[in-house]
């Protein structure tokens, strides 16, 4: 199987890049991976000869200022424009990314391709849970506004990606709401509880954001407005509380003493919390396997954003997504 | 000037409200307290003979798990509704209580009124800040879904209530959102972003859910299915946080240690991220003025209910909004 990989995406990037490409062929003997960008840069870090490494040369690179469609749109020999490509004509079968989010949803949609029966594209990170399980959350911000249907579609394409990448066996879906009544909240998931209720999934019902983090469901369906609300209300309150307790722990000698003795614990809890440790998010509902890894993913990221990918395609996830789209 | 408090609402009712009403009256001799409620149960906890300390005697509560619009049409005799019909009749000039929130909305809309010229009242509480200052955020409830032309409603009546009981010089108001450019969003903030720059108001932009603990806004406006996705998981992250800080706080002897050196900072932390600490949360945009304590509410809490009801009442809260709405 052949995975490309977005060479210049990304803060730490051709480095981050090269590196986790490096140790991912070393591990893993059965793919190839193709790194995508600029040869120049590239070619200098790439220090051992390895027979399923690849360059594909390429001119252009998308930034994070970029206006996502217009980059995606102009720069056709962009890195991360090109490894889409690869992956639409089949000469990979998946492609990594740690660049421009919205350039990347964009990617997928113009160039990857929307699958059949597939209306919206979601983008779907693992939310931090307490049990470091983690919850596959979608949307998160692909598109802002949903209709009832397509959060039905991202209800089945997250189950199926639990049980295909994660062997999640009867993933349980929860709708996120205001309350756990089935006729609470917006009219958006009063419409949609009763089309989850008959779609081929196992749906528990309307979840409250406060219990996400204990993990009361494996998939949590929302719209792209309301997913992104939740996660940097999450990442911010989490980064404040830490904050303040790290300014709390350096007050004195005394309590730098009490930090000492909780180092452990504490970093373990930050670890908890960062749901970049959860790997990179897939973009479900595309004509081929799109992941974005976390725009500062260091090398140990990459090569996990490829176990991720290879998983996914040695467990025929996209092609599952379509057999279970087009059997409903 | 006369408050009404529902004697029999709250987790603690009456004796929090009656304890509460207590303190308030000798604290402030400006005002006379009517405690509404089951004089059965009130008068034994009336423990001094204070002038300015009435009871209000009726027969019915409305509980918990009560359905709101239905309790409030059936039980006209419920210590919450009197409550507004003493209000609504100018026998009070605001009322206070701990009880169901859903039926207190509902008492709101159809006893109390609403204002001229307001479409839909909104519910305002404050969320906690770092700095301790706190944001008020409406809607958190009262409607989950909204138009622009609400949420510029809500903007006016939360900058008047900042500056009428705060005493804040021009608050500055955010529109949530998932981004600070102008068109970020979804179809609500999209149409409502160029109102809220027309609205006579400060208006500061889109502000990110992960900034409001840095207090970047002095009133948040969203929609109230957006704002009670934003509360419950601001709640739920710092109590899943704060819950493995004591587990890891409690592991052996020496994290005991640490802990009883931390002690005071932790205790501080926990009491920053209480919203409860805030005071009551007025429901805005009716014909009187009304306002939600915690239901977990102390007799603290109920006389600071009555102090935050007491500055909204000298500094003309109600007439000032419904001026500036009629202005608009």
């Amino acid at each position: 199987m052949k995975i490309a990989i977005d060479a210049m995406g990304g803060d730490h990037a051709p480095a981050s890049n090269v590196e986790g490409a490096i140790i991912a062929a070393q591990t893993w003997s059965d793919i190839d991976i193709i790194l995508v960008g600029d040869a120049a840069q590239i070619e200098p870090l790439v220090t051992v000869k390895l027979g399923n490494l690849h360059i594909h040369h390429c001119t252009e690179v998308i930034g994070p200022e970029d206006e996502p469609v217009k980059a995606v749109r102009r720069k056709k020999d962009a890195s991360m424009v090109v490894a889409g490509r690869l992956v639409r004509e089949g000469q990979a079968d998946a492609m990594i990314s740690a660049g421009n989010t919205g350039a990347l949803m964009t990617t997928g949609l113009l160039i990857v391709g929307r699958m059949e029966g597939i209306e919206r594209p979601a983008l779907a990170p693992m939310l931090p849970t307490m049990d470091e399980v983690g919850v596959l959350a979608l949307d998160l911000g692909a598109n802002m506004d949903a209709k009832p249907e397509h959060l039905v579609q991202y209800a089945i394409m997250a189950s199926v990606y639990r049980s295909k990448v994660h062997g999640m066996n009867n993933p349980r879906v929860g709708l996120l709401n205001v309350g756990t009544e089935a006729m609470k909240g917006n009219e958006l998931t009063k419409a949609t509880y009763p089309l989850l209720e008959e779609a081929p999934i196992k749906f528990v019902g309307n979840v409250e954001s406060r219990d996400v983090l204990e993990r009361n469901c494996d998939v949590l369906v929302c719209d792209g407005f309301v997913g992104n609300i939740l996660l940097k209300t999450l990442e911010g309150t989490a980064g404040s509380l830490l904050s303040v307790l790290k300014r709390e722990f350096t007050k004195n000698v005394f309590t730098k003493l009490a930090a000492a003795i909780m180092m452990p614990g504490l970093k373990g809890l930050k670890k908890t919390m960062d749901y970049k440790e959860h790997g990179g998010a897939p973009l479900l509902g595309l004509n081929g396997l799109v992941i974005k890894a976390h725009g500062s993913s260091d090398a140990n990221a990459v090569k996990n954003a490829v176990r991720q990918a290879r998983v996914a395609i040695q467990n025929q996830l996209i092609q599952t997504i379509s057999a279970e789209i087009s059997r409903k």
